[in-house]
């Protein structure tokens, strides 16, 4: 590849998909009110990795317009981001992986498109990754029903409740069930996708990225202070 | 405020700072491929601190168009994206805190303009924090001269060799010298900024983002195990 430095180079094993190819065609969703570090730690991983391997992302939303961090419900707030998407609910390609992040704009009606999507494409993934709140997006999609699943630790109680057909996991960071993971709050996002490209590109590539942030992974995925801090136990 | 729930208000003690003021007003730098993470570490910590304290922030670049993660040297990168500024270089409102993160976009002839407004705006900040390469940018505007600082570890030969006249310290998370905040790479920028709110709006607040963030903090600003992956003694 022009764009690889070989020092650079992909050094695990690069482990193919049942069709034989390594998936390499991401999106990701996002809405009003989504939480910044939810979507860009598992994207600046992703960033990466793309230095290495042709990856391609679509950055899906209602609409093209620049979507914000500012929750729907908090207008005042002056401390916020925008995010230009490169596709709507309607216009995105066909995807191998699609990632979910959660934040306060998941309990804004306006989440259904999200929703809505998520049920549609999820039957076309090769992986569905999930961070914080974006379990319940799923959840509410219908596509984590009988699946062991985990989400945000704050806001386990209103996220559980949103669908009991899922198995919730309180302890844990992530939880891989199938071809879906889902993790816990905010920065499990970097976790889980180290996880997930240690078991799909390979374990060394994911220690070279780690390394190339300089993250110290959390890499057992049952690793959940938070769901002590919170007193959580299993539904 | 009307925008806080008693229940996520401030717990911790404020310090206020010389003037008796704490800093509200906030403002990063953004350019053609920077890293994602080093951006939106920090900012996603002070997005969450926003919904209970009235912070402003400023997204500053030298135009107001969309403002790509790519790196202008990798142009056929198909994984990125984009943030939109508020303000350019010549139109950013007074600031008390400018946070600068790093990435590949650093080493582009472009960043000069970058470099250009640290220099002009650092004498009226309240506090400078550099994420990552971002340290480079500021060397090379001069205003860490004299002063102790760190960087990335992966490109520090790169970033030291800038600015002799910096105190560069190999072995740290981060370092405080005076009113400017450096730190190693990338997601060192959460480590940063924790120990930045901590030290001015107080520590149960930064505990408290951080468990908000679910996110393990580093307290102790001398860990460094990329220091050591990387053999680096002091330059």
């Amino acid at each position: 590849m022009s764009m690889a430095n070989p020092s650079d180079g992909v050094k695990g094993p690069l482990t193919s998909d049942q069709d034989g190819s390594i998936p390499l065609n991401f999106g990701i969703i996002v809405f009003p009110g989504f939480q910044a570090l939810d979507a860009f730690g598992p994207l600046d991983a992703l960033n990466t990795l793309a230095f290495t391997l042709p990856l391609n992302l679509s950055i899906i939303a209602a609409t093209l317009d620049p979507v914000s961090t500012k929750p729907p419900s908090i207008p005042e707030i002056k401390f916020h981001q925008s995010i230009v998407p490169t596709h709507t609910f309607t216009t995105a390609p066909p995807l191998d992986v699609l990632i979910i992040p959660g934040g306060r704009g998941t309990v804004d009606p306006s989440i259904q498109f999200a929703i809505d999507f998520v049920a549609r494409v999820y039957p076309s993934l090769k992986y569905l990754i999930t961070v914080c709140t974006g379990s319940g997006i799923a959840a509410r999609a219908g596509v984590l029903d009988g699946r062991r699943a985990t989400t945000n630790k704050l806001r386990w109680a209103s996220i559980v409740e949103l669908r009991p057909q899922v198995k919730w996991i309180s302890h844990a960071r992530w939880v891989v069930d199938g071809n879906v993971w889902t993790s816990a709050g905010v920065s499990a996002g970097l976790d889980v996708v180290f996880g997930f490209i240690a078991e799909v590109y390979g374990e060394q590539t994911a220690e070279r990225l780690a390394n190339h942030l300089e993250y110290k992974r959390h890499t057992d995925p049952s690793w959940d202070p938070f769901a002590e801090l919170h007193g959580l136990t299993d539904s």
